[in-house]
């Protein structure tokens, strides 16, 4: 008998890898934080010897959920202005709301509030971009929970940094004084095609590949900006991105509601990821990203949840959902972007658009152990004919039980373990109040 | 002091009539399974012994949801075959499945199923349509839910009749056995213009005016369903219906995503309510429900989960907010179909739609006390700035904590008064080893 530290013994575990394979009555082994072995439940019992068992009767468990584009501390704008278009919603609302109170506080608070949800919604790992990273980097320590932090670039001053060099030369900071964190990764997050000009795009490019840093943006959000920067430069955001020499394996671009042929085949050849975030493309009005012409063309579709500012929750089961639903739609086709390539997209996808496909997203031995459990068990649960189908279209995630990261028990049986809830929903309160004076000041 | 039934004190109350209104502190007060009054909780407390006081500190109160269209029974076939369109759903997958299981026993533990489910969810009310209307009668009669239950009319054989005169004449004594239950309303729900041909239809027409009695109909489904009417027939279904004198306030127009403006200014003339099912309508890859042209010409608008088979689940929650959702993407506006808008057409939008908004889908003195709660103390409602806007954009329906329907608690602490839950699921179970075999057989 081999020691290990955890053996998991729910009714089912979905590994995402292979695609579509269902194990029931399995266990999962895990030691020092790794996965060591997948195998019937009654071979492990005899095989290893664990210092804890978990025993989850009527759950799924699936690799961590991994939301691949989130401004965390945004969180605690959550509903401060609905129902609004985007750029009206950014200048007269959200900026203005930015401007005055983002600070190392405000991020540690919304940061806070951020991973708590996404903790208790089953994501273990999150693309972050917003300002402060440090206060991030923070929070996340404490909560050992896994992240790619994007370290923001954008030409005008805000309280984090006034121009785009001071914007490199704080991200550079931040990234070399962290990179050694076994949870913590770190991209370069240029705002968006219009916030960003030329100098910074090539220098960000050279430190990209210098550092061996990935890149994610903000493109073509809208037709708007696709529009506007052909009326100013002749030239479309994305291929200006090309002839910069942005588009690489590093590069996650964010929402691509707006994509001619060239290039979802640019996005092909050069190992573009694209983050779908398509409750904020909907909320926005923002467009439809061709979901299913990017995956026809082998494109790497991962899914994201976009700030709690305009989506309003960072539900990843949700978002999924919505993403394979909206694919159907748009696409006119009810086979496209079936429930179990939606799961894929908000796991696998998401852990290869982070560049950490080798480390997380499935359930393979000699992986992390970042996994959730889903309880089953419930009145919208049953009947059961295809379990992937069930935890797509017919799960809340309010359901998921346990998350786990590295082998640690980030919450179980809906507790929080590294993070208290009722301290972080106090300050969350605390900020709201100041947010609402700033408002009538 | 005036002696009443129930004194409901939560933290806020959305009422939904007056629009866009919310108390805080304040009580809603029940006699004899109706509101009779609405104020400051603390005058409530003066004004009122009350047989039951229920203390909601951290709920917001709203109307029961309204779901204006589903297949309870089809519950049981939940998940059975997802991501196909919809002939190729309906033709080789689902009624294969119904020729083989549809039964009253079938429908009695589908109700059920459904009914917990929709329950749990904070539906208070609903519209079916389903073969064996006797059981879900009998089982609705058991767990004192409202509902507006549609006798189906088609013109091919099932297990419930054999053709048109068939399913009519059983309609008739199914509506003149049940109609004077307090809280049960009928429908006559011919399937759909391709499957229920004219005499029929003028039949219809004829009853639904002579018994007063509402119709129900899928309309406009798909795109094909209108083309190949026009190939057939040269002429639109919609025209048809008008032709034919189906369109009246007592006509509700399920799916309805093919519309001219012809068709959406008729709805508007003859006060035809649509049933919108925005989640079956992109799970089919159906099309896109105008919702906001429909709202701009006046028409009533409501939202329906359509079947579990569908959809996969029975939450008008989530219905609700893809609705408001979907409704921006479609029309390019982000300020169309607004939150409060969107909570509106679940609850008092419903209520219309199936003719009874003197009765419920709002909390309004003299009206039915049909009202849930909902918790706003998790993580994700905080920080709250707009409770309408959380309540749609960022709430999920395991948040319900209780159901009333006329005064009644259905569901208290998430726990069902009138249906057994664990009874409903093991029932289901069997109906699914049978499915299952049925489908090997």
């Amino acid at each position: 008998m081999q020691d290990v530290d955890l053996l998991i013994v729910p009714r089912w575990i979905v590994p995402v890898e292979p695609h579509l394979t269902v194990h029931e009555d399995h266990a999962l082994v895990v030691d020092g934080g790794r996965i060591v072995d997948l195998l019937p439940a009654d071979f492990a019992r005899q095989a290893y010897r664990a210092r804890e068992t978990l025993e989850l009767p009527n759950q799924v468990v699936l690799p961590g959920l991994v939301n691949t584009h989130t401004h965390a501390a945004m969180t605690l704008l959550r509903g401060l202005a609905d129902d609004l278009p985007l750029m009206n919603w950014l200048q007269d609302h959200i900026w203005p709301a930015e401007g005055r109170h983002a600070s190392a506080a405000f991020c540690r608070a919304g940061v806070a509030l951020a991973a708590a949800e996404m903790l208790k919604g089953g994501i273990t790992c999150f693309a972050d971009q917003y300002f402060f990273p440090e206060s991030t980097v923070e929070v996340l320590r404490e909560a050992s929970m896994r992240a790619l932090v994007g370290v923001p670039v954008l030409e005008f001053p805000t309280p984090w940094a006034q121009n785009a060099q001071g914007y490199i030369s704080r991200a550079v900071d931040v990234i070399e004084a962290n990179r050694t964190h076994p949870l913590l990764g770190f991209a370069f997050a240029p705002h968006a095609p219009y916030t960003v000009g030329d100098p910074a795009l090539e220098r960000i490019a050279m430190l990209s590949h210098e550092m061996d840093v990935p890149i994610h943006m903000h493109v073509h959000e809208t037709a708007f900006e696709v529009e506007d920067a052909v009326a100013q430069h002749g030239e479309r955001p994305f291929a200006r991105l090309k002839r910069l020499g942005l588009l690489s394996r590093e590069f996650m671009a964010v929402h691509m509601t707006q994509l001619n042929d060239q290039e979802i085949e640019d996005c092909a050849t050069f190992g573009v990821s694209i983050a779908h975030c398509p409750e904020s493309n909907l909320k926005l009005a923002s467009g439809f990203c061709p979901v299913s012409k990017l995956l026809d063309a082998g494109v790497n579709v991962s899914i994201g949840t976009d700030g709690a500012a305009s989506n309003n929750d960072l539900d990843l089961i949700g978002e999924m959902r919505t993403a394979a639903l909206l694919a159907k739609g748009v696409s006119g086709n009810a086979a496209a972007f079936p429930a179990a390539q939606a799961l894929r997209a908000a796991t696998l996808g998401g852990a290869r658009a982070l560049g950490l496909e080798e480390r997380i997203g499935s359930l393979e031995r000699g992986k992390a152990a970042d996994f959730i459990a889903i309880d089953m068990d419930q009145i919208d649960s049953v009947p059961m004919y295809d379990l992937i189908s069930q935890t797509v279209y017919a799960t809340g995630r309010d359901r998921v039980t346990h998350s786990y990261v590295a082998g640690r028990a980030l919450m179980r049986g809906r507790e929080l373990q590294t993070l208290d809830e009722s301290a972080i929903k106090a300050e969350a309160r605390q900020w709201q109040q100041r947010i609402i004076k700033g408002l009538q000041a």
